[in-house]
């Protein structure tokens, strides 16, 4: 397809099998992206920063409420929390260009400071719809002259019909979103 | 089968996610327990909970380097680091009693303190064989009268021949280290 593909399948494992995973999502499944959880570290992440063009959205701060659970916690010895740390820590890994992360759109207040950490990175903001985050909160908060977001919606949109009307019912609740956030962009004046 | 599966699939997602993978993996390809990594908290784990004579081994310590990168560091304001407060966090999740806890190889002397943590839960020990842990090590640093240590070792003997003799050179492989740990039993008194 010519749009930017995300399998948003979040694995993360041992450097030998996640590099087969990787294999699996860019060149079988030929995806752009995958999300990947950062837990185990630099050799579960970097099998999958080594393909040309192909992308990691790593999470960092996810938008369900687990993601107080260990996300948000502080690390002893500095000012980061958890998720701070995950960005910090793997600006250092091989190849950490091919990164983006995910920010999860209940936290508004936290995109900057991570824009902060992470001025040239996209950022993924789940979680606006069905999930409760507000595109107009995401904007007003996050949105730069860089325009390095890429703020996503499922839910809202491939369940906003169960009948015969399903592409219908899909196109708009996609258009509106799309209107939306344009409108925001020339309030901010960046188009 | 009669021998009980685990799915090292390492999943964990946000909970409408998360309730289709456990569905997956214990209802329609049957299995018996799942790997889960905790980053997300949870409502990322608790819907593999749910389900009656099945198992989540959580991610607590992995048998990878990268393991040091997050889960060793210590949390502001307690004693604890990533992976114990993992372990502390997740017993008052419902039906924690369903989760057991991977703990890498190499941190033998952490054994003792995860078995001071969860005293009556499973530890599943990756990484003995090509990875580099040792079953001695583990034995006399982890194991009990409570047995309940499942020891692992994949690559050792899925890879122990690429050739037609695999059947025989994977059997010895595994009837090796098989009869290690019944002597370390023994060494111990323990059967």
């Amino acid at each position: 397809p010519e749009i930017f593909t995300i399998a948003d399948a979040k694995r993360g494992d041992i450097g030998n099998t996640s590099n087969m995973y990787a294999k699996a999502f860019f060149e079988n499944l030929e995806f752009d992206s995958v999300t990947i959880s950062p837990y185990m570290g630099k050799d579960s992440v970097e099998p999958f920063l080594s393909f040309e063009n192909k992308y990691v959205f790593l999470l960092a701060l996810t938008s369900n409420l687990g993601s107080e659970d260990f996300q948000l916690k502080e690390i002893s010895n500095t000012s980061n929390k958890l998720y701070e740390d995950v960005i910090l820590t793997s600006k250092n890994w091989k190849n950490s260009e091919n990164i983006m992360y995910v920010v999860g759109a209940k936290n508004v207040k936290e995109i900057n400071r991570i824009r902060k950490l992470v001025p040239n990175s996209y950022l993924l903001i789940p979680g606006v719809g069905v999930q409760g985050g507000s595109l107009k909160d995401i904007c007003q908060n996050g949105l730069d002259s860089g325009l390095k977001l890429l703020v996503n919606s499922s839910r809202s949109i491939i369940y906003s019909s169960n009948d015969q009307d399903y592409a219908e019912k899909a196109m708009i609740a996609a258009s509106e979103l799309q209107e939306e956030m344009k409108k925001h962009m020339i309030d901010k004046g960046l188009i």
